[in-house]
Parts: structure tokens; C-alpha cells; sequence
């Protein structure tokens, strides 16, 4: 068990829910956890790793079980990094600059949301570790573009566009709680809305593929587009220059009813077919859903929600801890599926 | 979230049952809300739009979304209408009335059952929007005659056959609620019961197939069939005459244990094979059951409780209230699957 | 709703067994309802009925609809008959007799058991109404070649073997309640107790095929096998002389984990292949239920603790208020279905 | 019902848990009945045996039911043994010497675990019945050569391989129990802790296949590997010399996810073809579980934590009784699906 001030006698990732619960505002509570809808599919996304079964193999050597791998050629420590999520400062001042420190710390890398509360420029220099900058594109272009070279300069080495949030989801029970954008945690806008009054709630990821390849043939860093739940779109995205495609459906806030994002892997590595790498998110809370995904195909996984209410619990060092336990599963199911190393999972670990 | 007198702070469909539970008679909920046997094909309406799950398509020009369609030729601004539901009159006195006024200013059809409360003359009366009226026969012939007559008369567009209510299901709930016909609520049938004291108790569906044909024959307006759940039966009203094809276990009232309206929706589709329109109800509390409904073939779907418990609560407003939210929920629902048009839903958007 | 002194307000089968708890003793109770083991096959035999789904024609006449048929050529008036159960004396202290009265007064056959607390005798002069001998062997022969001769004497025209007894089943919970044989309640052994101080707990259904077939060639009755759960067993009953086949699992009360009856219903019917008449019971509490069996190919279907329990509540017209309850649902089950006679009902109406 | 001092009106397996928790202590509680993370294959174990459903054959005669087999040539009176588990000190003083009495009471097998709280010595020397030696492997090589040979010299006549536990499995349960090995409960280890400051937790089961087929050729005992649940594995063991497989997820106690044994039996089954001996343990707790695993091709089933609570319960005699309970059930189960001897189960008695 972790054992610290900040996230003491943490066993599982299942328990962060109801502890974040207890410490957090109700309104930053529904809007880190509520879901679209029904909520069918945030349940499902846990709920699909939960039906799914694993071949163990034994009598293998694992005495030096590695978790370590790479996730666009950055070196991580496990194949867990954190995924984009919005207004950490909801859950501590110091917002994502803490959630990088402890993504860091875990040895591995932090992906930054346009939604920040704080400046990416702040983030960047808070943690030495790899980062990437998620965009979402705002009605004013020119933000679009100073915000990816704020990005550039410091130091975030990919762009993760999200690409299923034309509009925002109907989160049923965050409408319920009232959540409103909270007065200066402007983030990244800080700048704009001095400039120009400009708002973080008129950005969208109003995109077209056109748009995206004009993006990546000039960015000049690799563009992932995230949110692809179809191998239809899974092709496009590499048509289009995407060097990896991340199996996303916003963790269930999107548009409620569509599948968990473990039962699309294995259609979207299909239609990828090597050319890319692909992520996923969505419903990782145990080693064995990381294990899961990396047999059907996926490079990596990220988490969301976990973070952040390790992040609640204890800064950077309850991020830190969070990714600690999931390192921890993963090590012990490598051992336990008699696979030493990542590369060799694969469907024959599924059943 | 919806404001206003009616049916404040109104988030999602699925609210309504308690909220009207907590208002209206006890007789006239059960009677309402009750399903036939165990209720088994009343829960499955719903939960079988549940188990399905949605493909959406990202990265589409969805800027300007359009709901609107034609039903029968009918311009509608949403793929959903109302479904005729008997005695609006336990709900408000106005009845039907209001429901019509209510559809109408939602911008879409409004289905008048022959059980309606009020006359239909004065329901045509209360508002400018399209209307249909649905049939049952009479025992005696000639009421059924002057039944039709007065619809046309009155400017309903299209005469709605309802085919599964040869006798009336057994609904154990409202059998245990002693519901029985209220006193002074003759509707349509007022003037009969003065004229020859008949009474709506008599009412049957006790047609047949030629029968169909006979009148489809000679109204001079389209002819739906209502209560369809078979190919077989699809492509009988398709052969004497139907204009439309509506699929429908009468909200789970008729016969127990038949399948949900969704499940059936593709085997009709297959058998009308675009010789008439389709429609569905039974169980559509979602905009993404909507768009389910027509990527599965369905023209437009129709809503029967939701609208009796919204003209309960919030009379002709609460009406509108209910269908707005659908609309809602049908715009941000073709936005995240990226079809800006109804015409471009389809099988490759389902799992 | 049924009404009267016997069981008020009865709306359906499910209600019966609380109340009946509510009246019955304990023990009694425990004897009536339990099952073998976890109760698996006991609740499946239920459940197994609400997980299939019916297929209903509209617009055909059914202005008559006729529930009548026959059952080994015995005219019912329903295709639902009453199916042997042990000791009928502790619901009321008629027991049998009352009960065969009861089913003479819904117009259907009446099965006693061996078991019974009455003497067949005493049955049979209690009503008019058909009925057949369910026969149990026992350890001493000449008791079983007297009790057959004793049905024939008395007007018992068909023997029913009961196939899935070589040993009594394990019901945990009847052995919590501490079910024993109750003093004075011999029925049709009071004789042999006196003559050979013979119990009915020494009561087996230790036969094998050949002693079936010996049977059949001797008894000038037919011979019916109940228990059979696979089209093995099916096509050794036709083969070894049995007049129909029995699908029956005891009521879960035998082995726990074998099949609900209505699934192994298609696969007896295709042994058998028109060789024979086939019966179910198992689960049956809803005309929906009636009309499934009989459309995937059963003659008839019996019913065993609903008897019981209306028994207990009111006697001989609680066992008909049962029957009748059913009655009526199979009634408008079949003008729902569109089959106004029960030789209509096919495979077609089942999905 | 068992009757007597030890485990008072024992009605099935199902009530060992709630038994045991009501006497134990709760660490200990949480040990033995804890499962690996969300324990999804714990209670798979027991579940996907409720999920089976067996087919029962009548009429046959059952007169003589025999439930004695032979496991690996060792006869016993049922084809259930007791399972390898650690620690039974924790249940009551004299451990695992009053659980192989017991077993040997009850007429079988009893494979004693390297963890267990007593010395083999006197394990052996506690009881005349059949038993085995589970073998966990330890850093030192010379403990684990000295385990073997005092092992054959006590008298064990087979050395199960535990393969599943190259490192211990995360149970999140126990670890917020706060277990730790008992002081003073050294069992097999007292001579080595006292020797070379040996303790069992350095013990693990790090074996490679080649080690196995070198302990195989070498220890001139039947080797068994236990924990196999592929195919392929299977496979490997028969190839590197095992007499015989045993399939096991370690009581869902390793890795979490992987499937009921149950559910991987006919895999192993079949990738042994009858070169080999094959068992199960994993969620027994009927007779009718045994009865499937036996259908599927098991030889013999296992049985751990009911073993464990019964022994809590009620020390050799309560093991005696838990074990009596199975074989009533397992004879039951016989007679009625028409089996009399155990080597006439196959899979046409499974659906």
C-alpha cells in the first residue's frame, strides 16, 4: 500500500472516487466524474475491461519483469501516462503544474489540456518530464495558432487534437450541479482574455480533416488525434498525417451510447495496421486494463479521472502515488502473464 | 436545462415519471404508466435501446445541424412527434388540446387517439400544426364512418389504424389501481352517447386485413398501421394499402413478452424495403435512442408517456418542454456522430 | 379480477406464493416451494419463460377465440391441467379432493400423485372432471400392481410415470425447515400401512426402460414418461411404449442445475417428431408462458405450486380462481397473438 | 444434515463463509478468503459453474451408486481431495495434522502445502490417508532439494508444482486486513529458519519448464503441475514430464481476470488428450459442480477455503464433514442423472 501524507493506505485505483468525493466542492466533484447522459457508456468503459479474460502463462522466466516502453519514441517508465483533462485547479491551486511534477516523478508523461488552468508556460517549467499539448481550436484562429507555438516553445513535443467535441456532451448530472467556468482560471487565456476577450468556453474542436493535415503538415511536431472510436476514422487519421491515433470517448461525456473504448481497440488497430501508434483511454483503473489494451494492440494507455483525484488527495505526490499502484499492478500481472517484457503481449493473452 | 413554470429545471426524459407520480391521481398514473403481465416488454422498450451502442464519425463539418425532416410528407422540425395516448384529460382539463398547442409550438405532428378526451373538433381548434387521427373502430359501423368524416373535416392529414388492440391487454398494475372510465370524459364520443348511447368502452381494433384495404380505399388519406412487430405483418399493410408502416407494442400495454420496438425495427425495415415509411415507438426517452430508431431505418419515431407526463406537469408548455429537450439532445447527438443531416444516419452507425 | 371469498382480488400467479406463505406453516411452506441445492433450476424455470419473446399477427378475426383442445384425447377446456403434487393435506384437509374438484370446475384434468394425503378412491368420487395417476413404484411390488389396480377401478385413465426420482432430490431449504412425513396423512397407503406396515417415504421411481415398456404392454391405460429432460431419453420413451412425454425437472426440486424445462422444450419435440403427445411443466405462471410451450410444440402444459397455493387460499375455488386466471390471459394471449385456436401457434411465433 | 459437535446442521458449502467469519479472526479471515484486485475471478469460480447446465438421464438403474475413483492410482472414496492452502494454523492449533486426518476420515487424498503451519513430519505422521506434497521453490536451493526429500521420506507419494506464483498475487483484501506471517508458524521452515535464518516468505514457485522436466526426471515421484490455464501450457507440462495438469487460477488469489477453471477445462483437456491425469480446483462448493468438472474430463476436483472453514469450524471433523456434505450430493447428483459409475460421465451429460 502507498503510504504517505497525501494518498495514505491507497490500495486501489477503485477507492479514489469516493475519497475525492469527500474532500472535493459537489459542483468540481460532478463535473470531474459525471458522464453524458445515462452515463452507459462511462459505466461500460469500466465495465468492458471487467468482461474481458486473460491467458496467463507459466513456468517463464520474469525474475526482471520491465515495464518501461515508448510512447512516440519518449522513453516512459510504464506504459501509463496522464491523459488531458480540464481545470485541475478545481482540485488544487497549483492546477497541472503540480499534476506534471508528479507525472514526472512517476517517469512518465503529462499531457496538458487547452482547458488548464494554468498557463502551459507555468506547467512546462514546473517538471522536467516529457509533455504534450492537447488542443482544442477556438473560433479565433489566431489564438489557435499562438497557443500551439506557446506549446512549441515550451517544450511540449506532440499535439494531441481532440477530435470528437465539435459541441460540448450533455453531462446530465454536471447540468444538475450548476458548474460554471470558474472566475480567473483563465489557464492558457489569460493572455486572450486581456487581448482580446476572448473566453475558454468558445473553444471546440470544430475541425475537418483538412484541417488536420493542414496541422500537421505545418506544425512541425507529430499530431495524434484523439477521440477515433471507428476504423473508418482510425484510416482517415493516418491518411491524414496523423502519427497516432488514441482511442478515446472522452471518458463517457461526450455522446452517451457509444462503446466503451476497450471494445473499439481492436477495430481501430486493425484499420491502423502498423502505421501508427495507438493510445487509448477511458476506464483504466487496474494493471490488468493496461495489460488488456497492450495485448490488442494499443503503445500505451492514459488516465484521467484517477489523476485528478489523486491530485485532490495529495498534489503531486497523490499523482504520483496513483500511477506508483497502477506500475505495481502492471509489474506483478507481467509477471503473473508470464511476460517479462511489453512487446511480447499480444491476443493470444486474451481469450 | 429547461426553465419556465412548467416543468422547471427539466434535464433529461427519464425525470418525468416520478416528478408526474408525485402530482397526478394515483389511478390516473397507474393507469398511465402500467404495461401489461410482469412488465417485461414495458422495461425492455427502454432497456433495449440500452444495449445498443453508436458508431460516431469525428472530424465532420457539423457547424450547421439540421433536425428537421417530413413525416408523410409533413414538414416537421424534429424526427419525433406525439403519439396518441388516450385520455390526456387525467392529466389537465384542457386535454388534448393543450398537447396539440404544445406540439405545435414545438414544431412538430401531433397524433389525436380516439379515446381523447376532448373532441376532436376542438383539439383541430387549439392549434395550427399538423395533425393525424388514430383509429378504432366501433361496433357499431356507422360511428366509425362518422368518426373518419370528422377527422377530414377537421383537418387531420392522415387516418392512424391501430392493429393490436383486438381486445384490450391485461395491465395487472392498473387492474390493482381500479381504473375504470372517468365520468363526463366522452371526448369523440359525446355525441354518440347522446345520439345512441354508445360508449368508448366499446372500442375494438377488430379489423382486418381487407378490411385495411377497404378503407385505405376510400378515405382519401394516407393509411398507417400501427402496432406492427413482424416482417411478415410489415409487408401485409404494405400490400393492402399502407402508406406507413409504424412499429409499436402500444408502450408495452397489449401483450406482454413480445419483443421491444427496437429489436423488431430492422426486420421491418428489410420487409417494407422502401415501399412506405416506417415509424416507431416504445420506449424513446433519448435523442440518442432517436437517432438509433432512424440509423436503423425508422423515418421519425413518436413519444407517447414522456408528453403525458410533461401535459401533466406543465400543460401545453410542459408538452413543448419535453420535446425541446429531445431536440435538444438530437442536435448535440448528430453533431458528436457527425451527420448534420437526419438523411445521413445509417446501419454503419451502429456497432 | 377474480373475486370471492376464495382468493379476493387475485390478478395474477405471481401473487400467489407470498400469500400463501402468510397462511401456510412454515414447514409446509418450505416443503411446497423449496427446490434441490442453490434453487438454480427452480428460479430458471421462470426466468427461462421471461427471456423469450413473442411474435404477434395483427388484423386477423379473432372475434372467437377457443382455448379448448384435448389432451390424450381427453376434451380440456384449457390447455393447462393440474399436475401431480404430493400432499395436498397441508394446504387444506380435503386436500385432493378438493383440488380435483376445483380443476372439474375450470373444465381441466386433474393428475393426482402417489403421494397424496387422500385415497385415490376418495378423489376420484369427489368430482366429474378427467384424471390420471402419477404412479411412484414402491420397494414391495404387489403395492404398486395394486395401486394401478386400484386407478383403473376408480376411473383414472392414464398412468403418468415419474422418470426423475430414483432418489429424492436435496432441497436445503426444505431440510432447514425440517419437513417430515405428517402422522395420519397415508392417502392412498393407509391401506398398506395397516396390511404391511408399508410407508410411503420407502416410495421410489426406481423403474428402468424395460420395466416402463412391461408396464405399458400390461397396464391397458396409457402410459406417459414424466421427467424426461433430453431427446435421448424422448426417443426411449415413444420407443418403449409411452403414449406422450413429460419435460419436467420436478420443479427444481430434483437435480439443481439441470435445464428450465421450456429450453429443453424444442429438443423433446424433435425426438419425438409427431410420435407422441409432449407436456411441460416447470415455471408456468402466465398465459404468455401457455402459449410459448404450446408453440414450440407442446400439447399441454400442468401446473403444480399455483395449485397448491390457491388450494390453500381458498379451497376448491381457489384451485379454479387459478385455472381461471390463466384461462383468461391465455384468451386474450391468443386474439394478441392472432391465432384464435391453439392449433394455430408455431414455431412462427416465437423470435 | 451433518450433525455433531464440530460443524452443528451443515445443510451445503454455500454456509461455510459466513460460518468461518463469525469464529475467525479477521486477518485471518481476510486471508483465507481474499482474492487477487477486484476479485472478478473469485467469484467467476463459483459462477460460471451456476452458468452450466447438465442433462439428466432416466430410467436407468441407479441402484448402486459409486462415487470411488483412483487420482494418479491412489484410491479414493470420491473423486474430490483436499487442495493445497496455506496456513491452516489460522484456523486451529494442530493445522494441517487435523486436516489430514480429516480427509483421511473422509476417505481421500490430502496435498499439503509448502506453507503449511506444521512440519510434513508431522503432518504425515497424523494420519494414515493418502497425501501429496505441494512444492514452492525457495531462493535456496538446498531448502528446496531438502523440502523434496524429506517430503518422499514422510511418505508424500506426488509433487505438485504450484506454477502460478512467480511473485504473490496483489489481494487488495488481505493487504487492507494487514497480514503478516505468523510468528512462530514456520512450519515446514522452523528447521531452516533455525539453520540458515530461512523464511517461507522467500519462497516462490520461479521455475522455468526446463527445471520442471529436470525436478520430473529426477525426484522419482509423479510430478503435477499445478495453475495451468491454457492450452498450450498444458501441453508443455505433459511434454516436460508431468503426470499429471491441474487447472487453477490459485483460488482468484494470483491474477485477477484470468478465467473460472471451469471455463478453461475442456481447452486443457483437450491439449492433453489423455496423456496425462487432469484436475480442477477453483469454485467447487456442490456436488453438481464436481459432476460438471468430471462431464468436462477432469479426473478429480480439488477443494481449498470450504476445507479450511470447515477445519475452522470444526477441526478434523469438521473437514470430515464439509467433505461428506460434497459426497452426498456427488451420489445424489449420480443416481439422478443416470450415471451409477463416475467413468460414464462425458460431455453429452453438459449442454
Amino acid at each position: 500500500m502507498i503510504q504517505g501524507p497525501a494518498v495514505d493506505g491507497l490500495v486501489n485505483l477503485r477507492e479514489l472516487e469516493a475519497r475525492a468525493e469527500a474532500i472535493l466542492d459537489p459542483v468540481a466533484f460532478a463535473y470531474y466524474s459525471s458522464g453524458a447522459g445515462d452515463e452507459d457508456t462511462l459505466r461500460d468503459n469500466e465495465a468492458a475491461f471487467g468482461r474481458r479474460r486473460l491467458r496467463p502463462r507459466v513456468l517463464v522466466d520474469v525474475d526482471a519483469v520491465d515495464t518501461s516502453t515508448t510512447i512516440l519514441g519518449v522513453p516512459v517508465g510504464l506504459p501509463v501516462a496522464v491523459a488531458p483533462t480540464a481545470q485541475h485547479g478545481l482540485a488544487v491551486p497549483e492546477g497541472e503544474a503540480a499534476s506534471h511534477r508528479g507525472a514526472t516523478a512517476a517517469g512518465t508523461l503529462f499531457c496538458l489540456s487547452t482547458l488548464a488552468s494554468r498557463p502551459l508556460e507555468e506547467v512546462a517549467a514546473a517538471a522536467e518530464g516529457p509533455r504534450w499539448f492537447q488542443l482544442y481550436t477556438h473560433a479565433d484562429r489566431g489564438i489557435t495558432e499562438d497557443l500551439v507555438a506557446r506549446a512549441v516553445a515550451s517544450g511540449f513535443t506532440a499535439i494531441v487534437v481532440t477530435a470528437d467535441m465539435p459541441v460540448i456532451g450533455r453531462r446530465d448530472r454536471e447540468r444538475r450541479g450548476g458548474y460554471t467556468w470558474p472566475d480567473g482560471m483563465y489557464g492558457n487565456f489569460g493572455k486572450y482574455a486581456d487581448e482580446r476577450g476572448a473566453h475558454p468556453q468558445f473553444l471546440r474542436s470544430a475541425m475537418t480533416w483538412t484541417d488536420l493535415a493542414d496541422l500537421a503538415g505545418r506544425v512541425g511536431l507529430p499530431v495524434i488525434v484523439k477521440g477515433v472510436l471507428t476504423g473508418e476514422d482510425a484510416e482517415l487519421a493516418v491518411d491524414h498525417g496523423a502519427a497516432a491515433v488514441w482511442v478515446s470517448n472522452h471518458g463517457g461525456r461526450q455522446l452517451d451510447r457509444v462503446p466503451a473504448s476497450i471494445d473499439v481497440l481492436a477495430e481501430v488497430v486493425a484499420a491502423v495496421d502498423g502505421r501508427a501508434e495507438v493510445y487509448l483511454d477511458g476506464g483504466v483503473r487496474r494493471g490488468t486494463d493496461v495489460l488488456t489494451a497492450l495485448a490488442l494492440g494499443a503503445r500505451a494507455v492514459f488516465v484521467g479521472r484517477p489523476v485528478l483525484y489523486g491530485l485532490a488527495l495529495g498534489g503531486a505526490d497523490g499523482v504520483t502515488a496513483v500511477l506508483q499502484v497502477l506500475r505495481e499492478e502492471i509489474e506483478i500481472g507481467m509477471a503473473l502473464l508470464g511476460t517479462p517484457t511489453l512487446a511480447e503481449l499480444g491476443p493470444a493473452h486474451l481469450r
